[in-house]
């Protein structure tokens, strides 16, 4: 079983209208609702390729009850910590011509013993599962380096833990030296310091290792960089491998959710003992079946074996090769 | 007691934010919810009037769950129907410099045995009450003469019956002979044909009295249209007033909920037997009261006795006078 962690999780409402104009009144045409946050997209891509998965982290309030609601009938294990905050609502208002506006509630305030509450929850469930993953953000009223000891919790099992966090939180996680992190490209600069590259700029591949070597000196035993059309860096003990598309494959949709079916990739590879090239190889051809399908979470199983195909792996050569 | 019945009520949600950017992510600062819909409004102000209330219409899902959490915390007497659909929320986006945005869903769609329950439940409950105030629009699924079914079957009672609908609500319900119907100017106008006045003109009464003639020739008992800061105008039988605040009365707030007071005021001085020049200088005030208030369904309790020495009511000679 892999375990995924969304401290932060969420209801993810979508609202459909003709156009988002401000300060007017605005009949929404349809509404959507599903269990959202990065480690329930993970859990529900482990679950598609036939991964027994379970899902943990904080819920609570009417809006906890409708995510447990989801994933129940979803068929996702729920192993969720039960807090008395209210569970927090992204609506993305998607107008017709496919601009999609994100309004994100703020979301609970975590009391020291629902904290506690999740560690221990985290310590028994580490020890039954074959991998665990890290996902999203942290709630409110968690301590400073609440990323580290969620990390500490997990590792204790002597499973490997993914982080896939951004800012403090993923800087603050390197110290406890989980086995994987995945920044994006953003969240790598963010991390490493200096001015971030533009998004539509090439990706300067020397760069992204070098700066991903610095996240492994941190502590991180492994730093994957999900590079958008790019695809993805992976810098190891070992090694340093670029996966991408070959050129011309198209590949368009949504992007929201292709980087937690890459983590999914990731730790299912992981779990598997497969090699980074192709675990890396996997990871960018799910990406972008993911960005193929209009919902975070889900994946074009369709085009996954095209995808496949299409996805080609390199070794880098660099000086900070361990 | 005083029904009031809101066929399409509302899980009303405020989100406070800094800017509203479309096609950003925006991070909303606070969350606040509450029971809302134009009858649940009338209630709230029947209440803080000190006159016994309760609250019917259709509730579902977990926002109707909210809706009936709220309204009991609230001590409102809820007599509504249950439905296997969703009662739809209201989005109010505020931005710092208070623009506001709403997001409207769509609500559920009523099944005919629902209906069937609703009309059964407002019998009984018409027998009880002394009044009835039918407001805001109507769900999905219902027949088109769906607005004249809910007065027939409140106005079986014998009690008086008040209309507050637009568009083909209003001009349905007519057909049942309500006792009084409560437009505002461009519902008004839009029942009775011909270009709108702009929002911002001053009300031209004699028109407004031609106007309201019509409908009341069409069955209402009697007319009262609300004109923003120009007050409101009562045609009835046997006379037609104009009250409105004495020039110079500082106003300004939220006008949301303002028509919804001028209602529950109406409802209590019809109730009461109160002459109808001093019923509509109430209405005035406490429409005034409405506005300085924040909530719909809420009124400046202490401005409610400078504004009532403020409302000036005067006959109008008209030549459709009964």
């Amino acid at each position: 079983m892999i375990l995924t962690v969304t401290p932060n999780l969420a209801l993810d409402v979508t609202y459909r209208v003709a156009e988002l104009v401000p300060e007017a009144s605005v009949r929404v045409e349809s509404v959507a609702e599903r269990a959202g946050g990065k480690g329930v997209n993970v859990a529900r891509v482990l679950q598609a390729l036939g991964a027994a998965t379970a899902v943990t982290g904080f819920v609570g309030g009417a809006t906890g009850a409708a995510v447990r609601r989801d994933l129940a009938a979803s068929g996702l294990v729920d192993e969720l910590v039960a807090i008395d905050g209210e569970t927090r609502r992204t609506v993305a208002v998607v107008d017709a011509a496919g601009g999609v506006t994100i309004l994100l509630e703020p979301g609970p305030v975590v009391t020291p013993p629902e904290w506690h509450r999740l560690l221990d929850r985290l310590g028994a469930l580490a020890d039954r599962a074959d991998a665990i993953v890290l996902s999203g953000s942290l709630p409110r009223g968690l301590p400073a380096d609440a990323s580290a000891e969620l990390v500490r919790a997990c590792a204790a099992s002597g499973r490997p833990v993914l982080l896939d966090a951004s800012g403090d939180a993923l800087v603050a996680g390197l110290a406890a030296r989980p086995a994987v992190v995945k920044p994006n490209r953003a969240e790598l600069y963010e991390a490493t310091g200096g001015p971030a590259p533009a998004p539509d700029a090439e990706a300067d591949l020397a760069d992204v290792v070098d700066r991903a070597a610095a996240l492994r000196a941190r502590g991180a035993g492994a730093v994957v960089v999900s590079l958008g059309r790019d695809g993805m860096l992976a810098l190891v003990e070992g090694g340093a491998w670029h996966a991408s598309l070959e050129a011309g494959t198209a590949v368009s949709g949504n992007p929201t959710g292709a980087g937690d079916a890459g983590v999914a990739a990731l730790a299912l590879g992981l779990v598997r003992g497969e090699a980074w090239p192709a675990l890396l190889r996997e990871a960018v051809a799910i990406s972008a079946a993911a960005v193929l399908h209009p919902l975070a979470g889900g994946f074009d199983a369709a085009a996954l074996a095209r995808l496949r195909g299409a996805a080609r792996v390199r070794e880098l050569v660099t000086p900070t090769r361990a």
